[in-house]
């Protein structure tokens, strides 16, 4: 059986064994069978509890040797001293795919690190794959099985598949932008390449994101990311760079942190896009999501406020992006709406055109001209929310902005948006799926300046062959 | 007339002459009379236009000579062709306190200096002091006076101090937070140190931020900031660090945007505390105006997600905080909550004491044991907001950290909240004026740390003092 196919069992089960769930059902009693239920799962679903006979109106198994059929996938989250037993029943019923969601392994103690030794042992005898222990398990929008006690589906078959040591980013980050999820936890067993491998042709997802504590196999690792990372994107955030933190990754999960400037290289030279914290990872997620490749590092900044303009011009220098020498086509087209003595330049300061011929008019002009202008590689848009203000409506950029991305789409155009209605106005142009909204230029610049290493990785890639 | 008497012409004068204003009113028509009159300011208004008679029910006056009575400050937006008359003009009345709205001066081109100096000089000749030109001037929540044509009046009476070179600070950034607000545009004559004196003994004003894109009176300004530092707490944004931003301050203030190593070192040694952009700008402002000083760089965390701790642990190396080690007894009470496997360190991670004890009854019992550890300077907690939806309320640690926070308010905490209701959390537990919350535990131990640096350095004053 290939890696791939132990990966269709644990992410596309036809049928789930729930070993060791509880009688305890309702708020706050992190049941799986309820999860499972309330989140529309339609295979299979076998409870396995020697003291209940029906949970939640389901028939319950008094153990895996009873069960009715073979399963694809059992979750064990019996007490970690019952989990060997659990693994052998399963192994005997023949179950090639078995999440732990028990803790108390390598993230305890001398004797849980004993254990889940003897449970891989016991796997690899009987052909099964292990996930976990300590897991939160799998998160599946797309045929809705999970094995996370606590199902917060916001964001429905998000094309991001996420492989992580923390449950947290199984949808719970700000972001939550997940369509398939693998938790890892200790990582016994089942490790990151796995699930790189079983990611790289997965026609629903185009953008995948880590979260890692600490890569056993690092070889295989490497060798699947670089292969991968041609295919999609892959967004990294690595826990544990400090040695407090590595202290404290070695008892979350047991995991060895690594050197950190090894990660850095690994990283970079198999194409992984490293994030520098958890903000970070999402304005990266939205951003290669929708934004398209990026042909060179210069960049026009259209703005209203020519203080801000500054700190992005600041912000360019920091980020290594170049400010574009806009052609005099360009700049005419401004500065014919401008007072006579009125310089334009990059940043494009459109305030002064504004006062006379209207805000969105002229908005308008400078967007389409530095996207039109050859000499511009991506464009930062910085505008006010507070246009959605119906007495302030006549600053509001967003029907430009919406109608203008979705005609041209070969540049990146990111948007600095300011004010009190960020937020509303954000969502609804990133709803268009061809921008993305930061309230700091510094992180809208930024994340151009990655997505333009990501294509120079794919150009050098395609180049060598 | 003292400098300061001067600033209180300016920001809270009892009549106002507004030079150059124009016949047209309503959306779109930047009119600051319509502003005046919107935002409620209660002292005499001039309007001053040889082509009106009456503007929004408001008599109208031919020229500046013809005004009635003295006032207190003139707001001129002629174009910059006739601003030379109207300084006139406003010397000949008497006059002390002109801000000149009109752009094209410093910030255009060589006429515009000429220009620019040409008022400086008619200004000292009659004892009157120029705001500008190229600013939208002055704000006071106050009193209820300003000369911006857009008044976005949404966080009022804030007591926070605004100097800034760009009317984006003016109350249109996402923060919004800002009582009394001085845009000094070109500065020609009033500069940084003019309004820090004005604010250092204000008692409505207890923070102050600055947002600069080149300081003239560089001596007056460390001696000025240095002695108001020692006060309240000055926050400062430099736009022209890099060459090419440093271009762009030079065409939107006609700012010498200067070495940026200097201000590093004037900063540093006037106890300013240095913003590295707008957000940071922004979690700075709320952090100093809600949370004691900090007494030692000892941090301990509270988290329920293992994952985010050991980021949080590596933010805390990155920020130069210590992780705290905690004394037996804080050990204790949420070991004694775990299973006997357990490890318990700092981060805290009351996961699996949660899971068995509920998560409000174990996040209140660690919450308050670190801050009763003799070993803890300030705390991080990290928890979800997706306890603000009904069906997962068990988890919502919102009255927990009220409660704590207005309790404990000699250490402080800061929030890292995560998830779908992450600003709704927000909001709410920031109201109690006790605490802060950010979305990256990066963002929150930041926070931190440049608070330490702040209370360290009061320490040192005193001592030295």
């Amino acid at each position: 059986m290939s890696s791939i196919d132990h990966m269709k069992l644990f992410l596309e089960p036809k049928s789930v064994a729930l070993v060791g769930i509880s009688r305890r059902t309702g708020k706050g009693s992190f049941n799986i069978l309820e999860s499972l239920i309330n989140y529309g799962f339609g295979g299979e679903i076998y409870p396995v509890n020697p003291n209940a006979h029906q949970i939640l109106g389901i028939k319950v198994y008094p153990s895996v040797n009873d069960l009715p059929a073979p399963v694809d996938v059992a979750v064990i989250s019996t007490p970690r001293s019952h989990v060997l037993n659990a693994i052998r029943d399963c192994a005997d019923k023949g179950i090639k795919a078995i999440i732990i969601n028990s803790q108390g392994f390598a993230d305890a103690d001398e004797e849980g690190r004993a254990l889940q030794e003897e449970i891989v042992r016991i796997a690899r005898r009987n052909g099964a794959r292990i996930l976990g222990p300590n897991t939160l398990g799998v998160f599946n929008a797309f045929n809705r099985f999970t094995s996370n006690y606590l199902v917060l589906a916001k964001n429905e078959k998000a094309p991001v598949g996420v492989i992580c040591q923390t449950g947290f980013f199984l949808g719970f980050s700000n972001f939550g932008l997940i369509g398939k999820g693998v938790d890892l936890g200790n990582a016994c067993d089942v490790d990151f390449a796995d699930v790189l491998e079983y990611l790289e042709d997965d026609p629903d997802i185009r953008l995948i994101v880590l979260h890692i504590d600490g890569i056993k196999k690092g070889r295989e690792f490497f060798e699947m990311a670089k292969r991968v990372s041609t295919k999609k994107p892959i967004l990294a955030l690595k826990g544990g760079r400090s040695e407090q933190g590595a202290r404290a990754a070695a008892s979350h999960t047991g995991s060895l942190a690594g050197n950190d400037s090894i990660y850095d290289a690994v990283f970079k030279q198999a194409g992984i896009i490293r994030a520098r914290g958890v903000d970070e990872l999402e304005d990266l997620t939205k951003a290669f999501l929708n934004l398209p490749l990026i042909n060179g590092k210069r960049v026009a900044i259209v703005t209203p406020t020519g203080g801000v303009g500054i700190l992005a011009s600041d912000a360019c220098k920091e980020h290594n992006l170049e400010l574009a020498k806009l052609s005099q086509g360009t700049l005419k087209r401004v500065k014919d709406l401008s007072p006579q003595w009125t310089t334009v330049g990059n940043p494009v300061d459109i305030w002064l055109a504004s006062m006379t011929h209207g805000y969105k008019k002229v908005f308008k002009i400078a967007l389409e001209a530095v996207l039109n202008d050859g000499n511009v590689d991506a464009v930062l848009c910085i505008t006010p929310s507070y246009g959605m203000i119906p007495e302030y409506d006549f600053m509001d950029a967003s029907e430009v902005i919406k109608r203008t991305v979705t005609t041209f789409k070969d540049k990146p155009v990111v948007l600095c948006i300011y004010g009190p209605c960020t937020r509303e106005m954000a969502s609804n142009l990133e709803e268009t799926g061809n921008t993305v909204a930061y309230t700091d230029p510094k992180r809208a610049l930024r994340v151009l300046s990655i997505l333009g290493d990501y294509s120079k990785y794919l150009e050098k890639v395609k180049k060598s062959g």
